[in-house]
């Protein structure tokens, strides 16, 4: 039995490469802006061998699904936040970070204020745009996913994470904002601690949603660019007045 | 057949009035800005029975949709621009407002910022929250419209037309704003023309659009405020930078 959750491990080792390969990234400055480009990676959690063999190889143990981290034995452990594959990894919320960037090759970029550049927006869901975000001392996960929620109506999804507790989460407020064609949509909102699981976020709908014609009157030339910035909420509230 | 028509015509006047009952208006002052209390009309324009009795009555004259008015036969008249109601009526551009205001009751605020208070937004799709917003000298339509694209999940959809040319939107900004709940979301574009009918910008979803779970977060004992702004469009082209 271990010989063959070996064997999977070792051909889920190679599809692993097989898209890492796709997630190069290459950043540039843009009118005293950091400007990100993000490749697309397509998204295995969820295809149906890749969750069997996932289950396999780990043996009856903790699933790596974030729904299951009640579950884990040791309260001070998180499982792997990554939400593009199925990681039996779990550790410490201090190392996720190392985790991530080691094992799942997600970049991470400093400053207050960067452009994410998602290429390829018109690959077939599901597909995921992420990155990491150093920023005010924290580190943030900023997931893009274009996702068929009604069967032949794709729709792309953007939300940000911080890695940390929620109430650390709830001191911050982060914004995401489209302008192109005269058109412009911003989105703020408290960002939520990735221990709440990004599939959770999504499916319930609390992220900035477009539809894959406003997502087209955003692009330009098959990328979408979302500029991001972060703040304190104490500044948020600050502004609160509408 | 005359006689039929005519019958036709009484029970729609009637099933007319029966809905204007229930858009009743409040408007109040807070906090500075006018809040304007806006009910729910369900939408007949697409009921079968009315479409059919409508093509009767007009017998085979230019129909009432916007889809239509490239038939009319002269070009400065345009058919009547509400988009509750198929209405045979049509007339010059300058006589739309005082059409809307006196056939379809709708109400009109003046003041450069707004707030849109739409009531009963627990009410089951085809529902359109409408009002007249009188700025910088001209007239908008702001439509709200929940709107089943995909059977059993309806949407709801925002946007501002100018009663008045491409060229004349073309000179505006209009922006939407939701607060709520540690959330914002704001909408910004020109406004398109009432002569592009609000059904087809609609079905673009070149408009904010909210998913149910979004508008619920948004909005406070079933209803949703939107705060509305209209400049010009030199205020936004030096705003313009990202």
């Amino acid at each position: 039995m271990l010989f063959f959750t070996q064997c999977f491990g070792a051909v889920l080792d190679l599809i692993h490469l097989r898209f890492q390969h796709y997630k190069a990234k290459r950043v540039f400055s843009a009118a005293g802006q950091l400007v990100c480009v993000v490749n697309p990676t397509h998204s295995l959690k969820y295809a149906p061998t890749r969750c069997a063999a996932a289950q396999t190889s780990v043996e009856q143990s903790v699933l790596p699904s974030c729904h299951h981290h009640e579950a884990v034995h040791d309260p001070q452990l998180v499982p792997c936040t990554c939400p593009l594959f199925s990681c039996p990894w779990e550790g410490h919320l201090e190392v996720v970070v190392s985790h991530l960037r080691q094992t799942h090759r997600i970049n991470i970029l400093q400053g207050a204020e960067i452009v994410f550049l998602a290429t390829d927006m018109h690959l077939p869901a599901p597909t995921d745009w992420i990155i990491m975000h150093s920023c005010l001392g924290h580190q943030f996960l900023l997931v893009l996913r274009k996702q068929e929620k009604y069967e032949g109506h794709p729709q792309f999804f953007a939300t940000m994470m911080l890695i940390g507790t929620p109430t650390q989460a709830d001191n911050f407020t982060y914004r995401l904002e489209l302008n192109r064609n005269q058109r412009r949509l911003k989105w703020e909102a408290t960002p939520r601690s990735v221990l709440e699981c990004v599939d959770s976020v999504i499916s319930d709908g609390d992220c900035l949603v477009l539809n894959t014609s406003l997502a087209q009157l955003f692009s330009d030339n098959g990328s979408l660019a979302i500029g991001i910035a972060i703040t304190t909420s104490k500044v948020h509230n600050a502004e609160d007045e509408m």
